[in-house]
């Protein structure tokens, strides 16, 4: 039985059972795969009802991306998480992963599917994955598709929550294509940022179905905060380069692909881009997530498509979707993480790629993870995967943090993400630096100059002077690196 | 005209010039392109030109990787070199980076050619390449194709100088395959590490072609030192885990794809890696440099193809391999660098990548290029083509520097090529750290405990007692990360 146009939730002889039925299938030290990405389309009633069973459990949990709190704050309090993958982004999870109590390894999203399919990660016990429909071998994902199809195939046994508060209809902009694996591996057969490869469904070995939960509850997604003065600022800054880069890189003489990075700011510089000439040039998103701001976009009619694993909305962009999804699912695709954020597909269809970070040294390296080198926010997620394989890679952060008192422009950055070899541009409230082309020393001068804010530039001129004493080739003072205020 | 199996040196109707009149073709501020990868195949007579010219020039001078003297000493001696991209290796030309009379950036070299492909990089002028063979349309490269196929048809215009010390033979090597642009670009069709898939010959605009010079100088190639007690236990090392990990990858159950990187740790331990145990596996390379090594382990038959961009042998591997070039024709082939370092197909053939670094962090972090985070060697290199998108990624190296009084296992490194993301696996004469799976707290365990000098232990574990004083994911304790002993 295969899903053509899919009307029912429930196809075929299924064990359908209650949450507590199916969380007593897990074992209490369990390597659980998880559905979800973008804190949309996890599982909830089955986590939560392991969370209330409160058993003294040791679970390794490795989702797709970001999930919510049924896992990551009500399942983890209970402490039955001991090790997480690959991503997280809770306050419980991250002040447990800071205080050591979870064993957490952020991992680059685009390559987990690959890591838990060849056992490099952990090995596989069960797959918890949301659905809005089921058949006997056949599951069709919800609000995100993450890395459910490599997780069904990796896991011996499969739980599915067919959640009836998302619409059927989703299954609309689903494209499951599994890549085959190495070292005869296939190129993936995606010839356009907006093509269509694969099937809405997610297919599954029918003897590993263990359990059918039915469930309602909505995902609890992203809150995105209005822009600021300053992200609107970066915004404007972005689009007037942008414009130009247009005009001049023969990538992007047709069409420009972009990809915006995780957040508030990513989403706002995605509603705010409105104005961005492109000229006559189609313009696509090829990136991870689809967040409010590209409704704006593509509301206004600038967007022509865009392709990503996740309808990463707030709650109010979810019911925009839900409430229009005939005309989204024409200009909208969902993939699986490993061909969203393919470095092979980054790469072919020439992204310029827009991420953000905690915080950029002169020379270009990146911070997106970790405050003072020790501290996690979230994980590096699928910034580098883009970061590494755009065409451009633009990193865009308000120059400041704290309301002014800590400049995230610094001489070295305590903990790096991302390599000056891969960051090609960086902007900030105050300007752009655009490194393609320089050396350290003359990317130090343009970061310091365009996008520092002005009053810490004394200082970081300073910290370059007394680097310089000491000669090489990207100067730096040790002693001094961290403590240059 | 075109090649088929090439029989003559010089084909057609052509420009040929001596040395100084092609030099004086080049504008004194000209952006140069040449040939060359692993110090060979580069240009030789009309740089010589230009520096006996001893005019006063401003050059940038990008080349595939590594060149030799004639360029980066010689020519660069008389103060003609402003710029330089993306790899040196020469004594005269680190000084002068890291003096700051040579304005440098090192790039990754399979990014290169799309660099200047898109004028990213620098815009190009004139490309000086060398050859063992030209027509008026066409061009056989020597010892290494390199970046040769791109700078050829990115500039404008085109000097070849044709070697007589190098064998017209080595056509036999060559697979020339020119990648087409994004955002429509087509995978790479290459199925297999040992498939070819283009030309022995680099195709040109015979309108490009300004001058044809004759030459006999050789190639001024590595020397590569004997393995150390270090490198020997490093190898045993290596090849009990690659003997344990063929056996519980699922990918290495038929094939393993290996890669060494540049240099002489890398050349012993290609050359050492003969007691290595894959069963019935079928052993290959897939790398940038093919090594002296690497034709001790073909000798011995324990190897069954390589792939490479670059001969980069010794002057007596070079003999080796010019007096038995029928047979070594049929297990090597030589291809453009951003077909070798394709992140693409280190992907689909799951290379299992061995690189070396200056230093690492207990934590997985890498630097490969900047003593004390300024002062450069070469730069990056091919190594994060590899390191980035190998199935796993190995770095080996010894655990400690000059004579054992610095530790190249440090508790944060002052320069980052490779993060923590992509690390695998660490060796050194010590042991193995199997990182995968780990914790940033369990990585530190196991990088200190298997892979640090026992004598810096201790320190090693004193830090990481200090920065857990402050907790977080990955402790650190910024006030004595650089002063730890």
């Amino acid at each position: 039985m295969t899903p053509g146009s899919v009307t029912d939730r429930f196809v075929g002889d299924l064990p359908v059972t209650d949450a507590e039925g199916a969380a007593a299938l897990v074992a209490d030290d369990a390597t659980v795969l998880t559905s979800g990405f973008g804190s949309v389309g996890y599982p909830k009633a089955v986590p939560l009802a392991m969370a209330e069973a409160d058993r003294d459990r040791s679970l390794t949990v490795v989702s797709g991306g970001t999930v919510g709190d049924e896992i990551d704050t009500d399942l983890l309090e209970t402490g039955a998480i001991d090790r997480r993958f690959p991503y997280q982004g809770t306050r419980a999870a991250r002040d447990a992963v800071n205080e050591g109590s979870v064993a957490y390894g952020d991992r680059h999203v685009g390559g987990v599917a690959d890591e838990v399919s060849f056992g490099l990660l952990a090995d596989a016990d069960v797959a918890v994955v949301e659905a809005v429909a089921v058949g006997e071998d056949w599951l069709v994902p919800s609000t995100s598709v993450g890395q459910t199809p490599a997780f069904v195939e990796a896991a011996p046994r499969l739980i599915v929550e067919v959640n009836r508060a998302q619409p059927l209809e989703l299954a609309r902009f689903h494209d499951v294509y599994r890549p085959s694996a190495p070292p005869d591996r296939d190129p993936i057969p995606l010839s356009a940022p907006d093509g269509r490869i694969g099937d809405p469904f997610v297919p599954f070995d029918p003897e590993r179905l263990v359990a059918v939960v039915e469930t309602d509850r909505p995902d609890s997604p992203y809150e995105f905060r209005d822009p600021t003065d300053d992200d609107l600022a970066i915004a404007r800054h972005l689009a007037d380069f942008l414009a130009d880069e247009v005009t001049r890189n023969p990538v992007l003489a047709e069409s420009v692909n972009l990809q915006f990075g995780v957040g508030s700011l990513g989403n706002a510089l995605m509603g705010e881009l409105s104005g961005l000439d492109v000229g006559d040039r189609t313009l696509g998103y090829f990136g991870e997530v689809i967040q409010d701001g590209l409704l704006d976009l593509a509301d206004r009619g600038h967007l022509a498509y865009a392709s990503a694993t996740s309808l990463a909305l707030s709650r109010d962009g979810q019911r925009r979707l839900f409430d229009d999804l005939d005309r989204y699912a024409t200009e909208f695709v969902l993939r699986p993480t490993d061909v969203s954020n393919s470095p092979a597909l980054v790469d072919r269809f020439g992204v310029v790629a827009v991420n953000s970070a905690l915080e950029v040294d002169v020379y270009g390296h990146a911070n997106s993870t970790h405050v003072d080198g020790s501290r996690v926010i979230n994980g590096v997620g699928g910034s580098g995967d883009f970061t590494r394989n755009a065409l451009v890679s633009v990193l865009a952060l308000p120059s400041t943090a704290s309301d002014g008192a800590v400049s995230r422009v610094v001489p070295m950055v305590p903990h790096v993400d991302h390599t000056e070899h891969d960051v090609d541009v960086i902007v900030t409230e105050h300007g752009v630096a655009d490194l393609r082309g320089l050396s350290p020393r003359e990317r130090a001068a343009a970061v310091v100059e365009r996008c520092a804010d002005p009053s810490v530039r004394p200082a970081l001129e300073a910290y370059l002077d007394r680097a310089d004493e000491g000669g090489g080739h990207e100067p730096h003072d040790l002693d001094t690196a961290f403590d240059w205020r």
